[in-house]
Formats: structure tokens, sequence, C-alpha cells
């Protein structure tokens, strides 16, 4: 992997609490988005409405133009929707030429790695992956760069399925799905690691020691063994499928006992 | 547990698709809040920005007027943060009298229950429960609320947490910790159950069916083992937590492996 772009600090985007948390680094967001199986996509309502809305939305990020850029590198994030829901409704009212067409929309993913629990309430907190990117989104209306960005959906659900199901979509799969291109302006991350932190008093507080338990309790999404449907005709579970639960469940029970010992010295890790 | 209430129906919370997955119940759409680590907060981020901004957060239903208000009442959504974020600063600026007074916010919800795998990509999906609340956030500034709502988010993260620590909260604390208060106005859920679902004429090609594996992958949230401070001075982890972690880890288990076979005869559930 090459050095990592970073995007534009914009007032919006510019992180002010626990600064040292804080990413612009493309490859950290993108991985903090691609690795959520639902981002939260918010988009105004409308002129009427006071309120912003906000849809759990299936998302992965890749580049039609230059399908070889790898994390590090601009892309777009795809969104798959249904044809004529609300958010496909506003953006294709939008759509057009020109830099900022197309509906601005804020897409929010996060990842609870574990619990910190420390000697008082307010020094508990999470850690967590965090990532913000903000952009234009417009419906993708080219048939090969639609094609290419449902193999990219489900492939970001599970790597390979796109290939190992009736592909190409017919005429009513491909006219009921609507994919949306963001074009991402600007994006920030937020990363937390490491163990219980506590303030000096708290800390030289023998009686408050001796009672409280500190430490860290690691989270992560879990896959479990499969259960084939009744109709189910393909006796064992197949490798892209098996491989792809065990190596995911490995990443993250991984990353969130290592997030736990993060920054402390080697011989005290657990 | 009594009858629960619903949400009035209105065109923004209304959903027009799989209307069947679709709950406006309030005991169904507090538990989903309630039961995640983190929710996605949008609000409007002013009047020069044309994107929704959003902030993932930590927060709880609850009522300071009735609390032993049941999750099925009428209940606030509390939710804790810095003193000076930006979501803070505009809260505080839209405090006041009336109805509808305070910053106008939606809060999104969601937990992925399983990936289901069907035999096209566009019958591919996930169970999940999602919710969604629309309301208006205000500063909470009197002293009792804040301390009550400070337990409430404590505990909606470990049960009976706040009270295992060195509380009650000290000035410092108090005066660089916000609770916002969300009086909601409406909101929905949706949530999405049982196996594989094809269309016909995909079911009846043997070509297709003999190849493609078709099920469902259980989902869940699982917390680990929990790994001390090194400078932890209780030697056992206490039964608050330990009970805790065993009770939502057989929880969401549980959930996600019904969620799998919902729908099915009984002789046939795995």
């Amino acid at each position: 992997m090459g050095k990592s772009l970073v995007y534009p600090k914009l007032p919006r985007s510019t992180l002010n609490r626990y600064k040292h948390r804080g990413t612009y680094d493309l490859g950290q967001i993108h991985s903090i988005v691609n690795e959520s199986a639902v981002l939260h996509v918010a988009f105004p309502a409308g002129p009427d409405d006071p309120f912003p809305a906000v849809l759990p939305m299936i998302g992965q990020m890749g580049s039609f133009e230059y399908p070889s850029a790898d994390i590090n590198e601009p892309l777009d994030c795809y969104l798959h929707g249904y044809v004529s829901s609300r958010i496909m409704n506003l953006a294709r009212a939008t759509n057009g030429e020109g830099e900022n067409q197309g509906l601005p929309v804020c897409i929010s993913a996060a990842h609870v790695d574990g619990l910190i629990l420390s000697l008082t309430p307010n020094s508990h907190s999470y850690n967590y992956r965090s990532a913000i990117l903000h952009g234009y989104a417009q419906v993708v209306t080219d048939e090969g760069e639609k094609h290419w960005a449902m193999k990219l959906v489900t492939d970001g659900v599970v790597e390979n399925r796109y290939n190992n199901t009736r592909v190409p979509p017919n005429k009513v799969e491909m006219a009921s799905t609507t994919i949306l291109r963001v074009r991402i302006v600007d994006g920030s991350g937020k990363i937390r690691d490491g163990g219980a932190s506590d303030e000096k008093y708290d800390r030289e507080d023998k009686e408050l020691t001796s009672r409280v338990w500190t430490g860290v309790v690691p989270v992560w999404q879990v896959m479990d063994e499969p259960i084939p449907a009744p109709e189910n005709e393909v006796e064992e579970v197949p490798e892209h499928i098996r491989g792809f639960i065990d190596k995911i469940n490995e990443r993250n029970k991984a990353y969130a006992r290592g997030a736990a010992v993060a920054g402390l010295p080697k011989e005290e890790k657990h």
C-alpha cells in the first residue's frame, strides 16, 4: 500500500474534541466504511420538514472509473436501495451536470470495539472506530456502472458471493434496484483504542481502587455457523462462505482484543 | 407489560417498502434504541452548510417525570456528550419555551441479526432491526435530571455500573458533560427475520439450486472475557459485569439464531 491521501479539513469535518483520536486518512476512513454492515445515511428531508432524514443502507467504497484504485485513493461510495424510496426520488430530482449536483448526504459508520470500565462514570468510554463522509449522491444511470456496483455491494457483504449466485440480474431486478453513487467531498474518522484512564485523584484513592474493577470488555460482531434453508440442495457450506466467516471472525476478534491492550508495554499485554 | 402504544404515522415516518416489516409500536422501537451501543444522531448543520450533520452518540430512553414508565410508554431519549460539541451548542441556542423548541434531530439505530444468502444477489438481504425517532433536543439544565440521566446512560452500557463506581460526579465532571433530552414526536421501526426467499423461476431452476448454497448466517455482537487494567486492584471480575456479559451474549445469540428460523414450521427448525 502506498502513502494514503488525506481529506481536506473543513470546519464541518474538523474534530474539536479528543483531536489526537481524529484521522483524515482516506485508507482508514474507507476501511471503517467498508467494514460496516450498515451505513446511516442522512439527507435533507425537504423544505417543509424540520428534521433531517436518516436511512440505514448497505454500501461500499469503489471507483468505476479507476477500478484498480486501492483503499487509500479517492473513491466514491456506492449505496444500494429500492427504486422508489424517498432518498432515490430526491436524488433523481437533483441529478444533473456540474460539480455540486446531486443530493447532499452525510454517511455515518461506527464500530464498537470494547467497553472501557473505569473508576468514575465520566471516564467510562468505548473503544471505537467511526467515520463520517459528506458528498453528493446521484442515481447511477449507466448500465455497466450499475452492474459493476451491484457486484461491489454484494461482495462487500460476503466476498465473492456475486459470482457464486445467478447473475446477471434480470430486467425486473435491474428495474427495481437503484444504485446511488456518492461523490465524496470531505471525510473524517475517529478512533479510540487502549485501556481505562482515570484522573490522578481517583487513581490515588485507595478506598476507591480497592472496590471498583477497571479494564476493558472487548466487543465485536461475530458470524455464527450457517443455517441452510429448508430448500437448500448444496450439501456442504461452500468455501467462499466458510472461509469468509472464519476470516472476518478472526479479524474482528483480533482487532477488539488488540485495541484493548494498545499502548501497553509489550510485557504487560494480556 | 401492558399493551404498547403506537407512534403517529406521519408522512416522514410511514414505511412504503416492505410495509409488513414496519412497526410503530413504542415498546419495539424503544427496545431497538436501548439495545444499540451507538445511535446515529442527525441534525441540521446550519444555514450555510448543505449537508446534514451526523454524530455517533450514546443514549437511552427514559422518563424523568415518570421514572416508573415502562418501555411501552412515552419516553424521552437522553443523549450524552461533550459540553462544547457542535450539537450541544446548536441545542443550547434553540433552548426555550414552547412545544417545538429545541434542535430538530433524527435518531437512527440498527442491528444486523443475520446475512440472508439466496439464489440471486437481488434477493440477498439481512435479518435486522432498525428504528428511527424524530424529536426536539434540549440541553438538560436541571441538576437532578442531569444526575438521573447520567445514571440512565451509564447503566444502559453496563447494568448497575453507575452505583459500582465513584459517584456522584464532581463539579468538573458535571461541567464538562452535557445531556440532551430529546422529546420524541414520531418514530418507526423495521424488523426483518426469517430465511432466504427467492422467486419461483429461480427456485425451479435445478441447475441453479444444485450449485448455489442458500440459508442464513446469524450475526450478533459478542462481549469477550474482560481484560483487567494494569492498575486494577479488584481480583475477581464483579458479578454486575460478569452477569451482564453472560446475559447480553445469551440474548444476542438467541435472538439472531431465532430470527434465522422464524416462520419455519417448528419441526423444520434447526
